[in-house]
């Protein structure tokens, strides 16, 4: 199981050359291969489920952090998870060929912008192997070859998810090399694709702050990165209490591994007495490490809940664990001055009644996405209406926030005259 | 007329913040700074011109070729169609703001994905003064503060337009820091100015193959860049002939210093006697330099036009002058194949009366504009209905083609909820 960059290379120009046609594939055989594959994993859950507990058996032996092994395991619920997703991309309308405007000019031409694939997708990420099929189902669906290269730990179950994917798909009738997979961990390879400008359009890095940064810096080609998510979630002094002890609690702890968690709670010193004790024991109760800026800490102590004094560092941390940082503040102002200097763009929340305050923060927080009265953790593709996602950008270039099949294309101009010549 | 590294970064944050306020501003105030600009770029014609006039006697005495000569010159005809250029951008739509999609989903959360400015555009350009105008121009209309670097022949010109611009803004109400001008021309100033991704959230480059290269590869920030056309018209055997000598001549003819001109004529074989001595007759009294493959060379001769053979760089070459290359294809096949190897994915025509050859050319060629029967110099954004343009992307990242207003946004998800927590 070694891979030269040779045959990196070779797999580059098959995607390549795979991509040139799957501009052109009919709806029907890209959704006859995503039903295929869908029903795979199904079909094939006993080989897929050996391959996952084999690299779940070496991972633990290496030492892996129970958080990753957890991401990394599949059972039978997850994968059918995995299938479910796959027959949502297949429900979604084909982005390909969407008109997005047209128009006839003064001089008869008619022209038209109309979507199209980027062409081909690399992909970089790490543990859960869902990402194979996730990335390659949205992938196809949106016309665009998919060089995947996922994590060591898991390496056996990609690439029992990839074969599986690649027959369903070479049944179908999709041009082969349309789903590469490097079935290696060699880092030399990664380095070596993040020079391939000329054969990967874009490269979307999943994982860590730490991959992210590596990959954004190096790469030779546009990346689309996101995943880093530093969230805030402000109680404003006109906040209904009860929905806002319901949102910050459900934005910190219904997951707290993913990106769009909340990692600070900014409150209202309006609210701050009525609000920050029934949380404090609720959250104390949850085991939820708070680290509280003076006055928060002042109030809670006052009601009997143990905090953690907050350092500098813990505002403008992702803390992807049940950890918070508590800050109590004087205004809207201030709130958004915090936003502005810790935030990271991702999600960010306001708990409010008050109309006006909603509305402005709605129009000055610069972020991918921003909430009234609503939880920071419903950023998500499938929650959107996107099917799976491949990511999340909290880039403003290309696409920003849940990025789904239409955030996988380009567009073309196209003109259509009857010997227009330009005055 | 130095400015300092700490002045540029200085520039950089007065940008940035007017940058915060300029996405709330109003269509009014964004439209009457523009009008305020139209004005002053009639009233105050003189101090322009005298500026330009003592550029352009500095730049003829330093050697300065004809060609960039020319395209420095400003004149009264020249500053009257800036001025027109923005009361175009007056009367386009504000994209700011724009709802770009809404629903409610079904746990009644309303979320809508809405149009907003980029932040800070920088843009790196050579000779033309107009540029200045221009992308300032739309970057206001947009939302975005703009961080402009001319080229050091126009100096003075682009000192007397910012100058100009910025007065009109100021008068209207728009932030101060809006838009800056570097004053200078030390090379140091742009190789500082790719390092400013915290600044900076686009770069546009505009200028020649080296200048789009040298940013593309150095600059740290996204970049989008296009300017590079190597464009090609492909004569079928169904073409009208009489509508083909007229498209390819003005696609060659029209303006040949521009990267929508034409580069190469692939012609049908089926066609090509008789369509090649018409056009050969026609380029040769206007001067055209013909570099023709074997085939088309033979059939000219025989016509009795003097050709040049073509050199095999002479394919893939955009020309920007008077040349043209000229090669004969047996097929559209063989025409579809020339163009994904040699095209740059700018601009590309067929000339056909068959119906299906039209659709497979229109659906099969890569590019960002794909005409039938037109000629390619109309890839303008002014053209397109989109105003004046920044530029025209070849890339298929964030845009493709004339870039205008909406080119210059990126969007946000708004999310309004009543409390809604993630199950």
């Amino acid at each position: 199981m070694t891979v030269t960059v040779t045959e990196l290379q070779q797999k580059g120009a098959g995607a390549r050359r795979a991509s040139r046609r799957l501009g052109f594939l009919s709806t029907e055989i890209k959704n006859e291969a995503l039903l295929g594959t869908a029903q795979a994993l199904t079909q094939r859950r006993a080989e897929i489920l050996a391959a996952n507990r084999a690299d779940y058996e070496q991972a633990r032996e290496s030492g892996l952090s129970e958080s990753m092994l957890d991401r990394m395991l599949l059972d039978p619920e997850r994968l059918d998870a995995v299938a479910a997703d796959v027959r949502a991309v297949i429900a979604l309308p084909d982005p390909v060929g969407e008109v997005i405007e047209a128009r006839t000019l003064p001089n008869g031409l008619e022209i038209a912008r109309v979507r199209v694939p980027l062409g081909v997708i690399g992909a970089i990420f790490e543990s859960r192997p869902n990402v194979t099929i996730d990335i390659s189902s949205l992938a196809l669906k949106s016309g665009n070859a998919v060089i995947l290269r996922g994590g060591k730990e898991a390496i056996r179950t990609n690439i029992a998810l990839a074969a599986l994917a690649r027959e369903a798909q070479s049944a179908a009738g999709v041009p082969e090399g349309a789903l590469q997979l490097i079935e290696d961990t060699d880092r030399a390879l990664v380095a070596e694709m993040l020079t391939m400008k000329d054969t990967i359009d874009l490269l979307i890095p999943r994982g860590g702050a730490a991959l992210i940064e590596h990959v954004r810096d190096q790469a030779a080609m546009p990346v689309v990165a996101g995943g880093v998510g530093v969230c805030h979630t402000y109680v404003h002094a006109s906040a209904n209490r009860a929905k806002a002890i319901a949102v910050v609690d459900n934005a910190k702890r219904r997951r707290v591994s993913i990106c769009n968690a909340l990692d600070t709670v900014l409150v209202d010193r309006a609210i701050a007495g009525e609000f920050l004790p029934e949380l404090g024991r609720r959250w104390s109760q949850a085991g939820v490490d708070m680290r509280c800026d003076t006055a928060a800490e002042e109030i809670l102590q006052a009601a009997g809940v143990l905090v953690t004094p907050a350092a500098p560092s813990d505002f403008g941390t992702e803390f992807l664990a049940l950890v918070a940082a508590i800050r109590v503040v004087d205004s809207l102002d201030e709130a958004l001055e915090h936003l502005d200097r810790y935030g990271s763009g991702h999600s960010e929340a306001i708990i409010t009644e008050d109309y006006s305050a909603a509305e402005r923060f709605l129009r000055e927080v610069d972020a991918a996405a921003v909430y009234v009265n609503a939880s920071t953790q419903f950023t998500d593709g499938g929650q959107y209406g996107l099917g799976s996602e491949v990511g999340i950008s909290t880039q403003k270039m290309h696409a920003r926030g849940p990025m789904g099949l239409r955030e996988l294309t380009s567009y073309k101009w196209i003109i259509r005259g009857t010997g227009q010549v330009r005055p």
